[in-house]
């Protein structure tokens, strides 16, 4: 069923588990797609730079797509991003052939204006076809392209196909209200923004308007409740969860490598992983850095009984 | 009495008072140093970026510098970047010569390599003289320059004049241990580090050797704590106050000009301020940040009185 | 008489002497600017980059502005560029004061969309005030800033003190048939637009309807030639005089203090300046270049014997 | 047989023919190459930049290389820069299986430090393999990394299978002769160098010691016939026809897709291919920027009567 503007919720940004020894780890893959439905999200998006899809080959990130799918009935976007259109289209087939509910695309870093921006996602969506429903992401600190509210409302007119923005501009509350009062005011169809940004503000994101969280945050569940909590107008225990949990999460938003280590060690710390291993190239985590995690995690317990870790 | 690389503790980073029409604000200003004092601060930090020094021409730079030196027996550091050394130099000579401790330099955002960043560095402490000391400022997210470890190396090696490095590189805490451990091993000479990046990690950055912090955070008197409490070794107590303000600290670490707008707003409504007008260019807080501000402030509040508001 | 949209013909961007122990050389100074009325020049852009304005003092830099202002009867533009309006304002007052022409703004290289740089230009005008015309320079390769022909359209819309357009966008022919195209359909008013980027395309840039050069080639009475053939419609004797003067002329346009070096030795050994002694920091031409600027002129001169250099 | 440090001489850059319908044009491919053999060229560099490699999916990618492997004894280099390692050594060892002589490597241009890019290369060398030879690609201009002399040093002494450098920094005389002086005092091993940057400085920069030209003019031709002079010591005729195409080699030298459109319109003019279209996204020539074309060939073509084209 593919992806549709109606997509709101948790759709955790999935990381790839690997053996120590480079290979795909696959039961570990099995059991993240597991945890992750009983954590009560929405959707999953993989393939994305968390899920160090430039490490992996082809036939490596199509395999991984068809077992994700073929295990879960959630919606799977998978993200294509690619340096031409010709590959970026041939894996967005594939993957939609398999079942995939749609496609992540983010610009490549070289794009200035509005015009070359506005352009660049003409393309990818005539190279995806109208079939093919894609996610637009939005993503300044990464990725060094800045678009305006009025470039995303381009796009979003332009090309039916984008139904979904993953929204993680910093700061960018302003902007998701400004986005929302297009919409409302008539001169912007309606899209789904779901926000990235690691959560760091998830909390006020909620309360502006946003359909919901598609970010790698390890413990998805407190996404889950604190969108929940703000639909249902429930302010207060929204902010007291995501306050408890944000000395980590911040710890974990750290960019770059560190952060993917970060979340990768946690996964194995809660039995999701059976190593958190990266990837050639990769960044472990100092010895220090270990400690400062559990110190971390072990604080967050004392509130949150579900970061409380085996042994 | 120069800055030496003995400085430690806090030193905030401060920002200028305006009238709404503009004029500079000379009451809010003197109590704005007052306050600091009163916080237990250990120096000044003026004409930065936070201090919108780029909206101030050269005689009314040099007219608060004045003033606050005049005011205080704290060492004042004072922000001398500037797009030539000419005029770099002129304005380090002129707060010198008012009693001003030291001065801080950012790199240009054009620097690419290490031999560019550190040639800069040269060029700068050459047209300051062997007797202005002077700040590195690293700063990646701000100003696109990325400095490794072995770059702020060669620049603390080569340059006598540079006693303190501030810190904002994110992620950063690698790096901090990285320097400490040049400095343990004997290859490079001790230097103070203090910390920015609006306080997000100073938790973890006091644990992680530095001497403490030189930031714009609007509740100084928390970052005093926090660098006390962990330099006595009480680390959860240090982590305990500081979680409490981590939800308002990240809400007002925003780049750009929100981040200042929020901490203006602060302070107007701490009665240091008699206004939060910004110069022009400006951007002004939407009722909605205003609301997300003071509620965050009202939850802080709960658990440290420090941030009570009036009314 | 203050600078309008009806300046046309070659404006050369000039450097600024100096002395080998870095005093301003005044002689040369004078020298240089009776040598450009002496070439035919149409008016004189000082204090740019190519002046080394970052390498000056505000006491320094003003009075070359006085110097050249009142030893020529052309039109003086005056580069203001700064990293606060505050700054940019005074030196503004300043010069227009001494009866500058009018003054040339580049954009800072932080400005990413389109909405960013227009307001930047807004905000500038705003500073500068009603009566100060400006100068629009448009360098994406130095300035990392990249305007659309929209953008400027909008700048020029917005400002009615914009009054020329320093082009030197690369590649820029449709850029320059797209802005012409805009005025002719009336939806942009007329400005006048010389050209720079060391006047690599100067002879398709003249048939595309440009008025005139902005830039500092060693020999502006190529320019001027140019300029003057294009648009009597001698295009093959344009080109002629251009293609010889090419292998210098490409020689001279390596970007940065390389291009400057080349320039202020041609100036040396021309005459007009005693010295090609540029302010620290600097760069020498090595030995080799030397060879190799000399070995260029000689095979110049061969053609056009204004070239020929004495000893 | 792979390519060696001792390759020499013209390696073009070549284009990919495609039909007006976007197919791949073989039979215009296969005259390309017949082309360039009989033009006296020393290998040949396919699914670079220029040969719009980012438009290819993978197999018509390999196909191409295939059929230009296939098709000439000459060494052929083949782009294989990718998003990630596990793609970059496919599609080598891909290539390498079917006779290529070697691979080209450009940085991601997210890399700023001196360390940053040495890692980089040191990945992508251990991800090729020490059996697949590569050049190294030095063009700050496009990719925005800068890469100084010891860095390349570093790079080359780190990694035995760098065999060459495609150097197109600009300026970039100065680094020839910094590397050429690294060699001679023995502290870097003996590279290939051959430049690029459309041969735009070739006449000087085989003065400096390079070992001959890797770039994309539409006449090898005049770049094998420059080389060659300049090695015999005849630098009065290598200047004489170097000059004598300069104008037209700087108007093809256009950065971006307009430079390959100049490239691909001439190479269609030659009677080379069937037709200049280029794969979408793309960007064809004005009706005045081909009369510029065949002005500027025109002019050539009276001196160097090679460059006279058909009807």
């Amino acid at each position: 069923m593919p992806l549709t503007s109606d997509i709101s919720g948790v759709v955790p940004i999935a990381p790839t588990p690997f053996h120590p020894d480079g290979r795909i780890d696959e039961a570990s893959l099995d059991r993240m797609v597991d945890f992750f439905e009983g954590a009560g999200v929405d959707g999953l998006t993989i393939l994305g730079q968390l899920g160090e899809a430039g490490k992996l080959d082809h036939a490596e990130g199509t395999a991984i797509a068809k077992r994700v799918i073929g295990r879960t009935r959630l919606p799977v976007i998978v993200g294509v991003t690619a340096p031409g259109f010709a590959a970026m289209r041939s894996l967005a087939h594939e993957v939609m052939a398999m079942g995939a509910g749609g496609v992540m695309v983010a610009p490549p870093n070289t794009l200035r204006t509005d015009d070359q921006i506005v352009t660049y996602f003409r393309n990818a969506a005539e190279a995806l076809g109208p079939d093919v429903p894609f996610v637009l992401q939005d993503y300044p600190l990464t990725f060094s392209v800045v678009m305006s509210p009025t470039v995303i409302r381009r796009i979003v007119t332009e090309n039916p196909s984008c139904v979904m923005l993953k929204h993680e501009d910093w700061p960018g509350l302003e902007k998701i209200t400004t986005l929302r009062g297009f919409e409302a005011e008539g001169s912007m169809r309606r899209i789904a923004i779901l926000v990235g940004n690691g959560g760091l503000f998830l909390d006020f994101e909620a309360e502006r308007g946003v359909d919901g969280s598609n970010t790698g945050y390890a413990f998805p569940e407190m996404l889950v409740d604190v969108v929940r909590l703000t639909k249902a107008g429930r302010r207060d225990e929204a902010h007291d969860l995501f306050d408890v949990h944000l000395p980590y999460l911040r710890y974990e938003q750290q960019q770059g490598p560190l952060g993917l280590a970060v979340r990768k060690y946690v996964f194995m710390r809660r039995g999701i992983f059976t190593s958190d291993a990266q990837r050639k190239p990769s960044q472990a985590l100092s010895t220090q850095a270990r400690e400062e995690v559990e110190y971390l995690l072990a604080r967050l317990a004392r509130t949150d009984g579900r970061a409380r870790l085996p042994g």
